[in-house]
């Protein structure tokens, strides 16, 4: 995929609704605020901090991720819907 | 448990309501604003700050914590309930 | 172009309403809080941090771009409408 | 006492309603917006500061310290009601 | 001029209502919100970062510079009506 | 005095309503905003700042100061009314 | 004059309401939001900065200098009216 995001964004594939992982954590999607899966698709080169350090994203391409529910903004990419979001609203990696 | 919180944030298991601890602590669920005691189950590799550096977190697997009553976000992990938060939200280790 | 953005600011020739990029990006324009594309057209030297340290642009003039809704100022330069913009409202280049 | 404070945060153990200190500072509880008197119980490590050093406490277990009416949480350890605050809230040690 | 603005402050003097500047950039007075052209007349010697760092000003007397519609105070020198803002408030060098 | 500010606190004795101070400053109770003056009776070791650096109070037991109409909490030591405030609150000495 | 701004404040006597200074600059009294026209008649030691950098203030006594309408806070000192506020509400130096 072609898309480079920008800083510490992240772009991520949302899981299907009703998904159980791998490592069994269900995931149900109307449940209220709960939080969300999916895959990380895309990783910015991390963000430059006020004293100039680089700080390099702790996740990477193909991790599966929890990310709060309302995180991210919608984008289109050959007919596919994902999110672009900032590394800070990833809860974890599954 | 596979989960890795990312950053800072740590992933407890709750206490059952009504529970003393070995060391006394009687943690009445009803009370309001009190706060809740758990079980850490996950711990993040840390907050990188702003100069860079990384910022490890103080607690570990195992330790029983207060944490404020409204903390975390819900997720459930093979059938059980957990809290993921943030370490400043933990009060203490008892 | 003469216009030389100020700190990290970036000047972007937005794209026409529906376009699909090279790399299969669609971009409806009609599509609520839907990011829009756009090429820059001119980038500032960057910002100085805190610390003093001048913190590089991560986009080039030529790049597409994908930028939240309703990012920057308008201004029109030889009867053609640019947008002026901080380099954080840029999401990822395509 | 075996709870153990987290980063900057104090436990103390409030002074009885009206009392007056040894060296005779009179906290009358009653009195709007007026300062408690308590003691030290227990002292977290410290906050670890953006720049990665470590703020060590400057209250120590067993100072008599004066506090913000509102500051804290309350915790109940062995049926004793303590108060869990940020150091930050402690105005004096008396 | 005499005047020196303090810090990272610049004074602009306004241009005309509808100008179009050498390189094309029409400045429609009444658009809403269109950002306006002015000319650098004097430039503080830069603001002291929290570092002890002393960042330079990126615009210099006799610089065309696009700035804010509401940006900066009025003040009258000789007859004359200038603004005084902070360099944050240009978005670029003409 | 046994009292000892925490971080950059200051215990300040208030003078009476109507003073003229030795320098010849006026500070009539009865106005409106207007600052207020007193003695400093003592001081704390000074705020650690974020960079780990300790920041030195300015001013020094004895001290006449001035300092904002509202600044500060009441306590009382042995009978008489002090006020303890952060330094900052202070706007000059006398 | 025997007043000690603190940090970074500085006191400033009040022009008269309506002056001309000697390069010219007309400060109306009654024009909305025009900023004020005084004399620096103390100035503090200088902000230390989180970096613990003592930062200097750049106006000295006996500047001329231009401040926002509604900065700082009165005082009377032998009878006469000055306005003590901060560094950063100072405009230029005429």
């Amino acid at each position: 995929m072609s898309i480079k995001p920008l800083a510490d964004r992240v772009v991520v594939k949302a899981a299907a609704a009703e998904a159980t992982t791998k490592s069994g954590i269900i995931i149900p999607d109307t449940a209220k605020e709960k939080p969300q899966r999916g895959e990380v698709v895309a990783v910015g080169e991390g963000r430059t901090a006020d004293s100039g350090t680089l700080i390099q994203p702790q996740v990477k391409v193909g991790d599966q991720v929890l990310y709060g529910k309302w995180s991210g903004t919608e984008i289109t990419i050959d007919g596919d819907d994902y999110l672009i979001m900032q590394e800070k609203d990833i809860l974890a990696v599954l």
